[in-house]
């Protein structure tokens, strides 16, 4: 597989990473955080340490991949190391082309420092130019993961926005729904086991079978309750509100 | 507290109520569930043998709990019983008003006929017309639940409109992000880890805390990218994308 991985990223991912690494006894050479120098306003970012690996894992934000990857290049394309990063949303392409050895190591899963993550179950979504370099991904996604698949770069793109519908869309809702029920003084928290009992559903069954409420039922009246109150109360949620009815709609009623 | 009840309704709320109340050993006396009689096209419900009890659940769907109060109130109004409802959308009023002692008994939970459901941890809605009666649906309450609040038919409402958010929202969010899974020849459990993770997280932060992705960082492009693909493949839910991204920026970038 590979003698010597290097990481680079300071985050949540590049941490999780770097855990699990470590607990499967994988060859991390090393972990480059951001250096920042602050000289007047601007910070400068030092990779004049970084040491030569077989594999350069880029776990940095998205915007900073293309700049990250061009400064490793800068002293090592000519080696011809393998890199990849681990972005859901960004094309393989963002990695510097002088590198000929390009790919992708995505972990479809939302990280926190604060709570471990459970990697068994994480789908590890590879891709690689060469079908030689994506075997050897894939085998050190197996290391880590049971659930390993060859992505291309456009359904990976496709996942990472169902990624951020069910995890940041449905946070926000959350969100939202809890101010309303602080609006009454009472505890957001009451909301939790209906959530839990929300997905835990799915283990049961499709969201499609699951699916109930006023507008899978075409209950018109308590919509337009509904919506005098939001507009009354939260007007910030009435064009989500009225926009996820009418889909449930057109799935459900037409 | 009551030495009678009847329970009425067929649903999935009417029967996992049955349940916990016979694992309770509470006086359940029996469940009226509908009983139908084809005749010609229209079908009739017939609550003749109905008996007198000193307290009614009416579990039944929204719309049918004015016709059911009343059909029990021809029989029974005069004997004064306490007459309850497990809605959360619909006010007290909804039952008959023959009755004087009328109240509310709303399990904030989605109960599925295949899944067992936590009673302890649900949060029980109470409310009725004297502080008598509301503490008599207390202690029924405490009997099922470690979470019971008295809460007005206003908050009730409210309350009801973050469940179907946190409920038949994000189901809905859920089932959309399935599509787009699907539609690049994925299975769509692929989104349950993140699914469970995205919930999970709410045990150690809250909602405002967990929040991450493009909306939340403001990065318009990645926005852009995904509108355009909704737009492209799953138009049905651009709107609420559009919605739910600048309720996001509202509250994290202005």
């Amino acid at each position: 597989m590979f003698d010597s991985i290097i990481l680079i990223g300071g985050g949540n991912v590049a941490h999780h990473i770097s855990l699990i690494f470590e607990e499967k006894k994988l060859p991390l050479h090393s972990i480059i955080t951001r250096q920042s120098t602050r000289v007047g306003n601007r910070s400068s970012h030092e990779f004049e340490q970084i040491a030569l690996a077989e594999l350069y894992i880029i776990a940095v934000s998205d915007d900073a991949i293309a700049e990250v990857s061009s400064k490793i290049a800068d002293q090592y394309a000519d080696a011809n190391p393998l890199v990849v990063h681990t972005s859901g949303s960004i094309p393989t392409e963002a990695i510097d082309n002088r590198f000929k050895r390009r790919g992708v190591w995505y972990p479809l899963q939302t990280f926190s420092r604060s709570r471990s993550a459970d990697w068994y179950t994480i789908p590890m979504c590879i891709s690689a130019n060469t079908r030689r370099d994506a075997n050897s991904l894939f085998s050190l996604a197996r290391e880590v993961s049971s659930n390993v698949q060859y992505i291309s770069d456009e359904s990976r793109a496709a996942l990472h926005i169902a990624a951020v519908m069910v995890n940041n869309m449905t946070n926000h809702i959350f969100d939202l729904a809890g101010d309303i029920v602080e609006a009454e003084m009472l505890d957001p928290d009451m909301l939790k086991p209906l959530i839990k009992e929300t997905v835990s559903k799915l283990d049961n069954m499709s969201p499609n079978q699951a699916q109930t409420g006023p507008a899978r039922r075409g209950d018109q009246a308590v919509i337009n309750k509904h919506l005098d109150y939001l507009r009354a109360n939260l007007p910030q949620l009435v064009a989500a509100y009225k926009a996820l009815s009418a889909s449930l709609t057109k799935r459900f009623r037409e």
